[in-house]
């Protein structure tokens, strides 16, 4: 039974990194954390309370949820809205499943920002291969297909640069609802900004980001980007009006697209703390690990300034398939000021996530040299 | 069984907040952490693996041990000299016990320091009344009687400005081993420095910090400590001096008196995490408890340089006696800048460290009140 005399008790649906990431931050500040995850996993070890369970029966979310003053998801994938149904009374439940709701259909998403005059590429959601072929031919190629649901990281969405390839994707990818057809924007640089809002509405906006992708994975985020003063003002304008479109509480990340002409477009929301963010662990006053916790309590939102003027965060990826044993750790920590974060996954996977680094500067290609240079060492 | 081809297991003997942020670093590294404590204790709820029993019986310490890769004592009373005795094959323990036995005993210590040939306040192995008495006739009044062990934070001490005074506290605190006696060093300010040191001698120094004691107790640290370079040159000679003479392994704590004619005195030492280094979380590139963990592993030490040119940490003492039931947090919070954290203890006590709250930034006075404000805002 959870006691209104001590703590809060944190339920997070989900048992990967960024689950683990805030437990370490709830925990620093005396919360409770108490993770349910259908399996046993590595990240949660050792962390909280666990409880495994198959989340989708009303049962099982229950007796979790009954443990918990504030519950969150790890993933917009988690059964927040099953859980919604048996929310016990005075436990809260953020993102809301309305949020959810939104953010996890990429189509939905993307009408809710255009509903909200927010720049986006164009779209189209096609229900039929014809579909796809014609909002191909308005648009123009390449465009890019991808499934609703459940694509990200290159999984699950396709650039096709003529009819033909427009006819593969769709085989490969569409399921009964079809699939969203998008415009592939030409763009000299992916941003992304994260917002921390709290139920009642206050916001906090991290500096934009600069984030490089490699084979269609986040590998480097350099913070605040170096782009012009009009191009950051627009990537928070943007960014602040999407979350405030999808009523986000806690973290929303917005990933961004910038044109040569410095005109913003949205790419796409994630309603949770964000690989993008990683680096405000050490980078930042308050992390977003933190600054989560904060919104989803309802407490006061952290400030979000740098500690130094640089921060860098490059992904460990898996190098091989089998269990993770890591390799090149000791060399990596020799870098001068780097922080090492592995996740305690059990089996390494390629290219899966499996940790980060980040470093802080003054100099920025120093402060990325550094990072990428102890991550490149480590071999999990 | 511990399994070599997975990362390190580091057991802690302890369960108080040194061994909670000792964890909360070693988690973030992908190491996994056990604990073994005389009985369960809040501050390592929600972290690793735990092993209640009591750590006087070997068989205790030696199925614990095997558990482990690298074992460390949160405290210097905490039983090393028996578990060395059942050490298992492979597995290490830092600090020795030999530098535990050192420092554990008052005495001992400041034999150990003058044999350095380090600054110390005159002293004196006191074994009867007589020998204090003539103790505080050579040194002058006031003088300090200290127990050997146990002494701290205003525990097991006291100060005579009298013949009578000596006595009375010779009657109050003197076992059969007596006591030490101590000249009051007039001194303008206390330092502390902490230096962390791996098994092969390699040493990082981090700033020296003020530290500002308020009945007894630490109560406020400012790193960097605000005084001339040659202080500062003295302060780390004679701590890099101290540390070397005991043999320090992971992080040695050496606390300093500085002189109106900036003289540096020792007053003592503590060998492992020390209140004056939590700062470092969120001040320095690498924290106190993570430079400890690379110590104590043989693992390259992590840059000791701050994040931003000023950090202050201020403690949360327990204002009442009874459940820890955390008043004003959210208030605490809404101070700008603020990482608070709190130990998870069950229990309150006036005067008990129950967490602490630090603050980074580039001008002195404003990051010492922000942090003295929201400190004082949490009640427990």
């Amino acid at each position: 039974m959870k006691d209104a005399h001590t703590f809060p008790t944190i339920g997070i649906l989900g048992g990967g990194q960024l689950g683990r990431m805030l437990a370490l931050a709830g925990i620093r500040m005396g919360l409770k954390i108490r993770f349910l995850n259908p399996e046993p996993s590595g990240p949660m070890e050792g962390l909280g309370e666990h409880m495994i369970g198959d989340w989708n029966e009303a049962g099982v979310l229950r007796s979790f949820a009954e443990q918990c003053d504030v519950l969150t998801v790890e993933s917009e994938w988690a059964p927040a809205d099953r859980l919604a149904l048996v929310l016990p009374e005075g436990a809260a439940l953020w993102p809301s499943p309305e949020t959810l709701h939104v953010i996890r259909h990429k189509g939905r998403q993307k009408q809710r920002l255009v509903e909200a005059r927010l720049p986006v590429p164009d779209f189209r959601l096609c229900a039929t291969p014809e579909d796809a072929l014609q909002a191909a031919s308005d648009f123009g190629f390449p465009v890019v297909l991808k499934k609703y649901r459940g694509s990200y990281d290159g999984y699950g969405n396709a650039t096709a640069d003529s009819e033909a390839e427009v006819l593969l994707a769709w085989n490969a990818l569409a399921n009964r609802d079809g699939l969203l057809v998008e415009t592939r924007v030409p763009f000299v640089r992916e941003l992304a900004v994260l917002i921390a809002r709290s139920p009642g509405g206050q916001c906090v906006t991290y500096p934009v980001a600069h984030t490089i992708q490699l084979e269609h994975r986040c590998h480097t985020v350099v913070v605040p980007a170096d782009v012009p003063r009009t191009v950051i003002e627009e990537a928070e304008r943007v960014s602040l009006g999407a979350v405030e479109a999808v009523g986000g509480v806690g973290i929303t990340a917005v990933e961004l697209f910038e044109r040569e002409d410095g005109r913003i477009l949205i790419n796409e929301l994630a309603p949770r703390p964000h690989n993008t963010g990683h680096y405000s662990i050490e980078g930042c006053h308050t992390s977003q690990f933190e600054n989560h916790l904060r919104g989803i309590l309802g407490w006061p939102l952290g400030s979000t300034a740098l500690r130094e003027p640089v921060a860098v965060m490059v992904n460990v990826l898996g190098t091989r398939d089998g269990p993770a044993r890591p390799e090149g750790l000791t060399e990596a920590l020799a870098v001068e000021g780097v922080a090492v974060h592995l996740y305690g996954k059990r089996e390494a996977r390629r290219k899966r996530k499996l940790g980060h680094v980040t470093t802080t500067g003054s100099d920025r290609a120093d402060t990325i040299e550094r990072a990428q240079r102890a991550a490149r060492m480590i071999l999990l």
